[in-house]
């Protein structure tokens, strides 16, 4: 059950960066669990971490290690997230750490840990750290689809992406791996991200362009996408390529890098919601006219969450009064319905507010049969457009939920 | 599939009001779609309604008519909604409004006029008109049980409560009334409720009752269930009974007359969680240790609303991991997870953010297997409780609402 999910393409090796797995056991015996990357000396890591309270122990640890300084290495467990886990939990994901140090002779503060499964249990620890030196002692530059495949949970299928960009005449490759989870409310999932590439880029730099990158991706995934437990979206810049340095946003190549980070984790966001948990639809909310982007955003965030357009969705019904619904509650100030016009891809469905002239519900249908779509909203009050990317609600991702621990 | 909905019970005749139903055939043909109640002269009527941008017509009507000032006849449709209809459903919201007024010899602005069902589509404004007089000519004290069942649209069951309150000695008679729809966000769905009672009580003191009341019931179950296209909440007060007048906050018999009418409101809204679409489960969601209602609130309906919670709970999976994220992500400033614990029932799950010592899942999985439960949230940063009640998420109701309209 995933919509149009493309199988993994090519992914050519990023220098100075080696990927290794291994299987720990965690949760299921018969695949790989564990991932370790381990960076060239030099590299320069930026990393945006979930807002939510409960921030699990990997997360906290990660954030305390990338703020201290130097990332040589990233370790990843699926099958478990960490989280909840208190003090205990800490003391585990410094454990992991300390095994990836080492197996690569590096030190603790130089390893970012990151986990996503269930929340409440324990670590494996012993059965882990076995892991985690084998997967170092392996890494290699060509192990990109065993790492996807090893960060997986409730994912049917492995995420890569691969993309080159030429910065100021010189290539540049950016690889991305990522895993999705339940995407009603990804927000209460766990997103995994790990993007590298071997451009020439100063912290300052990454941090900037982290964060551009994400509100422009894994931001526009049905939703807040960064208040889980455990979401967590790094990118690695190796600076093996030859570009000239970018060391500030005004610099040439910081667009051109940009712009290649953004196709990656934009695919890399859009796979994950072709996978989400049950999805039989591929939405995307187009929302125009908006006086900025938070109301355009309040807008799409609030169709894309309401189940009863998830639904009307999943049975390919044309119920545009949902839609109208979502808008209304979306809690737009003073709007106006009068100058609200909805679009289902080409199709013209509702015109100020009400059932457009000579729409036909045959035409409706016709969309939204259609196992991808555009829902698009004009607002009529501005200039700013925003996107967010959804799926439906199946009797699957019922199913799936209802059934994931027992 | 209802969970525990009690079978109506008698309904005693309300001084002052009189109810009669007809059938218009508006979406369904064997049953009665349409209900009228008529007030005695001098009833004192207050309302709270949607405050969703898309209003449907017939409550820009209502809310127009009720601050013109006497109201004597409420009309309610099922099976269309009369929303995004634009100036035309205002005209045959209207045109109902009419025709209730020329069976009663009153005036149109003394008729509230109420709608419920699909959106987006036009009243069948003459076959409405048609069955309004009838349900106005048989119009009875004792015919209450019958309209309840003509404002129901997904409901399995009708919902209908009395009670009899003493007012400074004096009986005073409450009845009400209720339709639901789906559950997982009442919010975009409609919820209708009507009650009476033959108390003396001034239009200003029952603009203060209703607030409250709502506050206490309606507006506790699952969300802001002020938001949907057709939401409404009426309380008409005849007059008929022999307690001396409520003219304040301050006298003595409002505090009896709020709890009368909470009684009903409260008992009417669980009522209508307990007929939620596919609604397995009747959970109550209990926020204790907060520094404020409004983050208990916030908290208690992140919880009400998460999808992963909602399915963990058809599935009667302690899956307590699920709760502690919706906590951490209900946007709570500076909560210090060190201080939550969680209870289900009387089983303590989690105490200062991690599994509580001697949690047995076992535990869990008892409390969860009951139809009935509650998840308790002591956020120990404060002195304010907040209950909200939900239900859980199923396959019937993916199906009921992916198969509204087909």
């Amino acid at each position: 059950m995933a919509v149009n999910l493309p199988e993994l393409g090519p992914l050519p090796p990023v220098g100075g960066v080696r990927v290794g797995t291994a299987g720990a056991g965690i949760k299921q015996h018969e695949r790989d669990d564990i991932a370790v990357f381990l960076l060239a000396p030099e590299t320069v890591v930026a990393g945006v971490f979930t807002r939510s309270a409960f921030r699990a122990a990997p997360v906290q640890i990660a954030s305390a290690h990338l703020a201290a300084g130097e990332v040589r290495a990233l370790v990843i467990n699926s099958g478990n997230a960490n989280a909840a886990t208190g003090e205990a939990g800490l003391e585990d994901a410094r454990a992991v750490c300390q095994a990836v140090a080492d197996a690569a002779g590096i030190s603790q503060t130089a390893v970012l840990p990151f986990s996503t499964g269930v929340i409440g249990e324990r670590l494996p620890v012993d059965r882990v750290r076995n892991a985690v030196v084998r997967a170092a002692d392996q890494a290699a530059e060509n192990c990109w689809p065993a790492a996807a495949r090893a960060i997986m949970t409730t994912d049917t299928g492995p995420k890569a992406v691969s993309h080159r960009v030429q910065i100021q005449g010189c290539p540049v490759t950016i690889n991305g791996i990522a895993k999705g989870a339940g995407m009603i409310r990804p927000d209460m999932a766990t997103m995994l991200a790990f993007v590298c590439c071997d451009a020439r880029v100063t912290r300052q730099c990454l941090d900037l362009l982290i964060r551009e990158v994400a509100d422009r991706s894994f931001n526009r995934i049905s939703i807040d996408g960064d208040t889980s437990t455990n979401d967590s979206f790094v990118i690695c810049a190796s600076g093996m390529a030859d570009n000239p340095p970018i060391t500030s946003r005004e610099d040439p190549g910081y667009q051109d890098l940009l712009e290649g980070l953004c196709a990656v984790a934009v695919e890399l966001a859009t796979r994950i919601v072709r996978d989400g948990e049950g999805a039989t639809k591929f939405v995307t909310i187009r929302v125009r006219g908006g006086a900025d982007a938070e109301e355009c955003l309040q807008v799409a965030y609030t169709i894309a969450e309401s189940p009863l357009v998830k639904t009307a969705t999943f049975a390919g019904d044309p119920n545009w009064g949902r839609f109208c619904m979502a808008i209304g509650r979306s809690g737009l100030k003073d709007l106006d319905t009068r100058g609200v016009d909805l679009y289902l891809d080409d199709v013209c469905v509702a015109r100020g507010g009400l059932m457009a002239q000579g729409y036909k519900e045959a035409d409706g249908v016709r969309v939204m049969a259609q196992d991808e779509f555009e829902i698009r909203v004009e607002l009529g009050r501005g200039y700013v457009e925003e996107v967010v990317w959804t799926c439906d609600l199946s009797y699957e991702y019922v199913r799936i939920n209802a059934e994931y621990r027992t």
